[in-house]
């Protein structure tokens, strides 16, 4: 019986159509670089905001109308809806936590058990309908044993408890021919510094990531690894505060060629840094791996998590994506939520159409970016000078602060004022939008 | 002629009196743990927003009596002034950048020789007071020529004339015997993406901080090197954004034995940071430096730069760098600033006497933890099960996620929950002041 | 059966002793200023953090142990501990919303109902122990109904519902002789403006509130009527964002001399005031009713609701209310929840305690600045020049912008720079902490 | 003398044109509505950022080409620039404080001097090109007499001083038909509540806005009276820090029928609220004024004053604006500033192009959802339960708590879930651009 039984498949209708559950943008088959869009933009639903969580927040209980229990029928239940949704909104991809599609057990051995029987249908699923995993991760930080973290537990028990379900979940993402393996450290910070000892705090993050690397190896899972920048919340202050917090510790314990990093648009925002920022830096380190789309309220200092609309801001993100050669294993993941009062099912998808519309006219916008070479030929021509002798010198190592003393000592240096031109190149951007 | 002709030598006079121009609680010479206050805490004055500055804000024009102008007289006036304010205020150590102490020439020739001129009288004024150098360092972001950044500008020109002033500076603090040499990249960021090549400007910068370490080893200074995090302000986003992307920075161009950190408080929390974890993240990661001792206004979102007032704060901000072992090179300088309207010449005693009693309050509190260990004794308790034998496994990278695994299939877990005892912490630091 | 077994009522011990579970600063029968410090203070612990919250947020599951139901024979249990705790703990005062203390039976009626029968058990538990009711409210935010509002719901039935339970709790407070009434609008505000009309929000809580002051009249109540701001969460952007916008609302609807103000220092700092300003501004506009005591962080843009932890801060607030002459009904409200992982029963009195010894240390600073003047002086010296007669013209509404004109023109202005004494003031601020 | 010889006057070119110097969206004669684009949008240039200031920042020094000195010689040249910039972008109105014009003098007798030579050269330069005024206004937060308030300050003859620069400004913006008159309380808040008497500040401010709608009505001025909200910088805390605070503010002094509000993106993103906030709250409470278009960055705590660049963010503005009818004397100021490196000339043309631009298109889109009334529907549908026998009773002020505790308990209360429908709102608004 269908969960969604008033909606068909969303079509692409065009901007002339009227009908609201209906794609304007988002033509999944149009070609465009050689590509579909629907190859360009590997989005994804995500399982836990969308069928696990009730609507409820820290003011109030549950809202929404998610009519399954949290046993093993109610997984088998949600795991229907879910791919009702996956197949009726036309997305080649999901991600789920170990605990969004089977509950806990009594034991370690039932809780295998369950994620076992519902892995064996979302196989089948996944087969039946074509819709693929974009990535899996562990819910290490939901439940009580976690609240001091996971690999970063003042008890070495739960740090094993910790690997133990994280060794359960990326064998099953490999599996289920996941495209990576995402680690969110959702409690893996401090709450506060008096009781914290960070740099062994630290290591053991350190360590936990090496097993993890190692066990990828092991078992021959070619996804990649990810890991997710947060600032903050639930913690007072999360190691992963941002990307270049995670470049610092990926480098300390020479894992920087094991990880890449999953960029959240409401995490950067959180962390003081544009969205454009963190995805920015990422691809300029080498560091660059997949996105969870959302955005986050600009005058509310939480992860509010609301699906993106704003398709100015997202064109700037996809365009450096473009320039760095598109995704690879990475891709588009829809980590957002309906508001609390989104209470008819039909919202669900009104939220991700809006999403996937918001991030397809982004996207046009970042092609003609990208074909116009707009803002690659200013940039060329605003650092045209290093190609003179000095900047060559400088570039190569050559120089010293010796040799450039000299050098200005010498005079005739060339250093009349130059326009940034940042108004102009907003104004260039703005008129790439079709 | 006394700049401050009504003031005599800051005397402590301990609690009881109700002089206002005397110390309550900074006793220089009071022995503690071996070294008197004065060897602890190791303060500085800092030249720019005591003398250099107008009083000026981005609203209105100096207010205060401030009377030397922009010349070669005006800054003996200055070094005259200053020197008095060191002496009669009691502090070790003073800070500066170049153009603080001397103005700019017509040339680079005659800018070097407004610094000799100076730098000799400073020698001479140094020797006679015993008043040291803590840190020197170039000022490369208050000329329009370094509007686009000085090592990450788009022009190598500005690059070679920022390295030719950062020598003469990093030269100039060696000849007058500076514990440090800082380099704050005040305009190494960028105001808009549209037109930054991050890797390059990453690049340029990784090659000048090089440049100078080799330059050191060169000249044979044996100061410690400093970089300062500031997430923003004048940029819209600083590459030195928090200790955290230092030092990835750091570790990136293989730096990270050549540089510590210079410590902001106002910097650490325009960033999303308390002070104290900036602190004891650069601790946990070897790269503690130094500190620039102020506060900003917790509901304004600019670098404000006042006087410490908050003893409570700054006394775990000590507490940790005891437990690190004190200052070696590093110290206190105030990098703070009166407010525009306090335009009478004593405010500068009443800011920095203020600042200096606070930060005594704060160290008689430090070393209260630190004698009690109150704290360490805690954190110790808290992390004991890490001497258990899987956690021994685990830190003697021996374990793997299989044999923990293994271990979590055993079953006999002790993971029942044990109080993060936050709420009896923070009792225990407030009653450890005394 | 006791809840707290192994604890007795805390004692105050004074600064010397190290019993973890006593009263430092906190001597609820010292007298000062013509009373004792528990009459100033008016110290009052809440139920729903304290008893009816199970230690959950966004991220995870309950960790506090409180084994009642959400029954009425566990209300029952959780009234018994809470009274336990207020009599061990030595307060005054406690609050609660309808919700905190009965469950929400399946009809009106069973609901009422529930509140009876706890009710009267609770003016037992108040008669024998002597703890009274600081305020009572109804719990307007929690349930489903009011996702969309209360009083500015789209829906005119939940508004009749919302006036029943205010109607309910009003006269429950008024019968447990209450001394105040608080309306915490949590979900009066919006989501999104696309589909709110500002305007009938804003005269549907107008007439709520006259509505619950004509009630007050009618039943008799006495106690004040309190309107608490928050900026926003769980809504987007609440209507009583701060106390200048309720002092807006209040005098648009005629009711400023019917309401004042709940002021919560984590709810000024996320509204980007001080604690101290929405103090003072409540004072300035005779708007000042009570206080929730606690703090937010400041790196976290949510309400943390945590005890209060800096006397510093606090000592200038209760200046203020000194200054205004004391609490009248109002009292000091601890609306602070222990920390997630703060598992141990115990911790329930730390932070309590912790919370009345800050609150006491910065009673004792307000004090000493209260009799020695030192900022009522220095205010009144700075504003002499008011009692001059071009002052005194303006002050009785005799000048004007011609009388002024030819006031600055005749010349003789007296216009010489004054020092604002900031630092100072500072200064005599902290040196007046004993 | 050109200022601008190489730039003729920007036509309007459309979309499909690649040249930089010209509108693609704003074609000031199209009609919509019944009125041109000039006539809905009343566009206005600033005279301070644009022509007064040199491209400083707290900092660094000017960097921008503004070859005029600070005399009577320098302000006529300033005059010259900025009118063959008014005319040769096309815009109808510039706005300006008195100090921005001409210098002030050694006495007031050569600043009123001073501004009567310009005011006659500018008299003469809007008749010849048929530029108006918005709005005038004076500046009192510049000089250092300022530093603690102008009608907010300690000293009286500040205020008188205060008084008389707004007598000038008021009749002088009367005389050249300015259509608004600005109060901007720059130094009108504190710096620290320390030395700061709340109370006594406010009646201070509240005595002087009545003498300035008293001098209004005397001189005949039919403009209307704008006060612009600020929150902070240059003072810690500025009176006037919102619109809900100016309402507050209008009310205590009987003048909120004389006053209105002068709206500023950057202001209210500065406060904690979002533009479309402050503008909804200030129609919704019968206060709209006029806006000063600018926007700030989200990720800088200061106000950055950037040109408007946010198509969709605009639009949902203009839409409210369009819905309560439009502007009256108001319009849409560029307060509005280059950054610090758009220091060629042409790059005034760029930023203010890419304004008008943006406020085009938002323009566009604000008209379509006018007139397909997709919010106006929704709201009225989501409110619709009004019009029952109980919602009327509630607005029609019969209802009571008892009434309606009645109709609660009589049951058939309709109170079913209901979508708040967000994000299909937000679908349909992003649908309606075209």
């Amino acid at each position: 019986m269908a969960f969604f039984p008033d909606i068909e498949k969303i079509p692409y209708v065009g901007t002339a159509s009227a009908n609201p559950l209906s794609f304007h943008y988002y033509d999944a088959e149009k070609k465009v670089l050689g590509k579909s869009m629907a190859e360009h933009l590997r989005f994804a639903v995500c399982y836990w905001h969308s069928f696990a969580a009730p609507g409820d927040d820290v003011f109030g209980d549950g809202t929404w109308d998610r009519p399954w229990g949290n046993d093993v029928a109610g997984a088998q239940k949600k795991l229907a809806a879910a791919f009702e949704f996956f197949e009726k909104l036309g997305v080649a991809y999901f991600c789920f936590h170990d605990r969004d599609i089977a509950p806990e057990g009594a034991t370690v051995r039932e809780t295998e058990k369950n994620l076992r029987l519902i892995a064996d249908e979302m196989a089948t699923a996944m087969a039946r309908s074509g819709v693929a995993l974009l990535w899996g991760t562990a819910n290490l930080f939901g439940h009580p044993r976690y609240a001091a973290g996971a690999a970063t537990n003042p008890n070495p028990d739960v740090f094993a408890f910790a690997a133990d379900q994280v060794k359960t979940a990326l064998e099953l993402t490999h599996e289920l021919e996941g495209q990576n393996y995402v680690l969110w450290g959702g409690r893996e910070g401090y709450d506060t510094l008096l009781n914290t000892d960070l740099r062994r705090e630290s290591d053991q993050l350190g360590r936990f990531m090496e097993m993890v690397a190692e066990h990828k190896q092991k078992i021959g899972f070619e996804g990649t690894l990810l890991i997710e920048p947060k600032p903050c919340e639930p913690t007072k202050h999360q190691y992963d505060f941002d990307a270049a917090s995670c470049f610092a510790f990926l480098q300390k314990y020479d894992l920087e060629k094991e990880f890449k990093l999953n960029i959240e648009c409401n995490h950067a925002t959180l962390a003081g840094h544009s969205f454009h920022h963190e995805v920015a830096y990422a691809i300029a380190h080498d560091l660059f791996g997949s996105i969870d789309a959302n955005r986050g309220d600009p005058q509310n200092g939480w992860d509010t998590d609301q699906f993106p609309t704003n398709a100015e801001e997202f064109a700037l993100v996809l365009y450096e994506i473009l320039l760095a050669g598109g995704f690879s294993n990475g891709g588009l993941n829809f980590d957002a939520k309906l508001r609390r009062q989104s209470v008819a099912r039909e919202d669900l998808f009104h939220a991700h159409i809006g999403g996937m519309d918001t991030v397809a006219r982004a996207f046009d916008h970042a092609i003609a970016l990208y074909e116009t070479q707009v803002l690659a030929n200013a940039r060329a021509e605003r650092y045209a000078g290093w190609q003179s002798p000095i900047g060559q010198s400088i570039q190569q190592r050559k120089a010293t602060l010796e040799t450039l003393s000299a050098h200005v000592h010498a005079g005739d240096l060339a250093m009349e004022p130059v326009s940034g031109r940042q108004e102009e190149l907003e104004n260039l951007v703005a008129r790439a939008a079709r």
